[in-house]
């Protein structure tokens, strides 16, 4: 589609400069992370306020415009690719904290915040927000597809840690949802639909959020295994013990070998955990003394400790970095990521199954995984234009979601559904996508916020 | 409204005694605990099965009769009422725990296990269910309420703890929401949509519940405070500091007096906090200390701890027994019982507002609170037909609804809206109404789910 003259002269007049049709506004906003590709979007806005989001959505409405919201386009399964035209909001000049409530545990921020520039804005609070995805994702994109990473296993994901919204509609309507209280019971829970329905019911222009204090005490460490399934082992029993982790990452043998190669690292080529307890130094010792226990238990050998801020920070950076690090493995390679999540009973057979999986296709797939909360991932390499591989990496992702559906699984645990995940939605859900499509045509009749997105035909 | 005799006939053909017109039925399911009132329903239907809810569903679908689901009739704001005629179905014997997967810290059972039959079933397991409304409750009453009470402060309430559901629509359709995943980015949170919609979306029939292990150590104390802010204060202080409390409840002077005339214990007559710490045994002691010193910073004496198990389970039957305490301080009064939910910098002051409010109407009014969520409640004793000591209570609780919304605090922390709070609605959430509207009329269109409940007119 292209923008009828008549919208486009509307958003002009409204956005100046901070509407553009130029090529290479377009194409900055049609790349995608993954393998997923689609043409770039007919148009780009950068609204400043709630107001001009609003306004962007009744010229669209009016005009049956597509509309997909845009924070750092790091989504992986083709979020934000406008596969059906129309107009990408990028929020990401929505850059504002708005107010820091130390007392209460809570910020507001605009959408366009990162993650990383919330932390550095908290640092003299001694309070900060937890959920990090690898990438320093927008905080608007992070509630928009119920984001996590390495520290759900404690502090808990976007669904968490996301207390109040303020949405525009697909009409234009301003709606806030969600309080400032710790929890309510008013009515339907409007802050937990919106969070995780990537764009497709509303657009976020106001985020609060659950802080939490920095504790007195960090200790990371990372720990060989002497194979996957004791590595994996290990952290179901360390789960079931109750030990409070902070974060208690898996990685293989053949993403250690990336981190090597990109950070200069000497890891063993075998599969590791990467741990971090919280806490005061008296629980901070015992935990981590209760979880030495269990990985020597499993075979763990060669503990090694980051004891400096520096230290701790560089291991994390590796582990964030590991996405590019396993690209690096093959050159000009791009990737099929898989995101199960499976109940902690069946952890270990899902990532077994999915290793010899991987092998048996004769594909390059560095796994890694918040394995505390059951979620993994294989990074399925994959270079451009080779269909064969491609249809070889995606069987195996298929098999993947296929086991951890068998076992009460999901077929995503925190990347979301995008176009990717759509044709499944149905093998996971079953009737209750009619339910979801219903919400949907009752939020948006016209079908123009991130269409083709989430729900399957 | 009566039930057309073909409606009537094909219930009795399906659930045989299970379908019942009897007055004794009726208006054994016509009763609230509270000061709401209403003519019984037209009839009782008793499942057991979720074949039998749908078909239920499908008949009374085909005849429009009005259908109101009933757990074990604790809610507190007329939830349960036929305020509109029609089924009261009561799930109560569909009480089966189905499958409690301790690998997993899971357990699947039907709605009508109550919270202390679950953890019963559930003492050999090493785990357990933590939220605890006072009242033993219905698990699936207390996932329509999104329940919470003493322990949420540490484990959350039923949105926090519940995966997922199987849901009974208003066609008579059976859906599946969530997985067994710990989490998940697969779509709208159904899940979390149906916790805390009061029956008004569909019928609950299956959840699957969180569960955690019960800690290796666990103290109890309770501790009087000079005045109710000094109370507060130190709650507010405590939460703020980071110290993982079990439970901090409030009790103020007037419930402290209930207290002992009902359970024969010596509280001063002053405010108290009940608090309790969950954790190993050095970690129990470290909380501790640290909250023993907070409290003497606020004027905290004559620390009373509860060592043995026995004693730690009269302390908080005591606690789980305050509503009838109070109801026994004025005998024949019945109760207006308001449940506000601020955010932590402000619940010393709204306390205090309160109280002094309640002073000045006259009015006898104990307050509890789960004040380390910012929840408190007073329970405002009125004689049933007094009609000017029940407009004084709706005034007091009023304006402590309205002070809550003024520091974007909600309307309820944790009872849910029923009909009481309904008047609310649009106050505290603004054109939000307007979506949870427009999703009641998606998923019931013949608005035959729990009529004139949560959404206003
Ligand atoms: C190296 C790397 C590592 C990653 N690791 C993780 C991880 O550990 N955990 C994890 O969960 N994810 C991870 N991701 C995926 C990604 O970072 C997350 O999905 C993130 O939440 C996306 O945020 P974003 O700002 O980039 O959103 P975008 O990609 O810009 O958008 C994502 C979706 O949200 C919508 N959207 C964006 N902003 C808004 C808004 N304000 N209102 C409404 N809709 C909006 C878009 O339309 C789109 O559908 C990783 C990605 C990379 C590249
Ligand atoms: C002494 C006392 C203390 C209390 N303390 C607390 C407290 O600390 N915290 C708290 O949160 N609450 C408290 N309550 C309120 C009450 O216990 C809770 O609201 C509880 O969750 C209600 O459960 P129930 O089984 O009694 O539900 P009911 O009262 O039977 O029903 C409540 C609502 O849920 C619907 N419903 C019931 N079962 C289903 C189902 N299976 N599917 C769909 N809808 C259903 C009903 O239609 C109704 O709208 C207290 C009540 C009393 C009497």
């Amino acid at each position: 589609m292209t923008i009828p003259a008549n919208a486009a002269e509307a958003l002009s007049q409204l956005l100046g400069p901070r509407f553009s049709q130029s090529q290479a506004d377009r194409d900055l906003h049609g790349q995608s992370e993954t393998f997923h590709t689609a043409p770039p979007p007919d148009a780009v806005v950068w609204p400043l306020t709630t107001a001009e989001v609003s306004q962007v959505m009744a010229i669209c409405q009016q005009h049956l415009i597509p509309v997909i919201g845009w924070g750092t386009g790091t989504s992986l399964e083709g979020h934000a690719l406008a596969i059906h035209g129309g107009i990408v909001i990028d929020l990401m000049k929505m850059d504002r904290v708005l107010d820091i409530r130390s007392e209460d545990l809570q910020v507001s921020v605009q959408p366009g915040v990162t993650r990383e520039a919330l932390n550095t804005e908290l640092r003299a609070t001694g309070l900060f927000f937890p959920v990090d995805p690898g990438a320093n994702a927008s905080l608007g994109g992070m509630a928009a597809t119920r984001a996590s990473g390495t520290t759900a296993v404690r502090y808990g994901t976007m669904r968490d840690n996301v207390l109040a919204l303020e949405v525009v509609l697909a009409d234009g309507r301003i709606i806030r949802t969600g309080t400032r209280a710790a929890k309510s019971s008013a009515g339907y829970d409007l802050t937990g639909l919106f969070v995780g329905s990537e764009g497709t019911l509303g657009i976020i222009t106001e985020l609060t959020l659950r802080l939490h204090g920095q504790p007195e005490e960090v200790a990371s460490a990372v720990c060989a295994f002497p194979n996957l399934e004791a590595a994996v082992e290990c952290v179901t029993a360390t789960i079931q013990s109750g030990i409070p982790m902070a974060r208690i990452e898996f990685v293989d043998a053949d993403a250690a070998r990336a981190f090597n190669q990109a950070s200069g690292s000497q890891m063993r080529e075998q599969p590791h955990l990467m741990v971090e307890f919280n806490g005061s130094p008296v629980s901070v010792r015992e935990d981590a003394e209760k979880f030495g226990e269990l990985a020597t238990d499993f075979g763990g050998q060669g503990f090694d400790w980051a004891t400096t801020p520096e230290e701790r920070a560089a291991l994390w950076r590796m582990r964030h970095g590991a996405y590019r690090a396993c690209l690096a493995l093959r050159p000009g390679a791009t990737a099929v990521v898989t995101d199960v999540c499976v109940p902690m009973s069946h952890l270990a057979a899902q990532v077994a199954a999915a290793a010899a999986d991987i092998r048996a296709e004769g594909l390059v797939g560095p796994m890694v995984g918040h394995v505390g909360d059951g979620n993994f991932h294989s990074q399925l390499l994959v270079m451009p234009g080779d269909a064969d591989e491609l249809a070889a990496a995606k069987r195996v992702a298929g098999r993947m979601a296929e086991r951890a559906l068998s076992v009460g699984g999901t077929i995503t645990g925190e990347h979301g559904v995008g176009i990717g995940k759509r044709p499944l939605m149905r093998a996971q859900h079953g009737d209750a996508v009619d339910v979801m499509a219903a919400i949907k045509a009752a939020l948006d009749p016209q079908g123009i916020m991130n269409p083709g997105k989430v729900i399957p035909d």
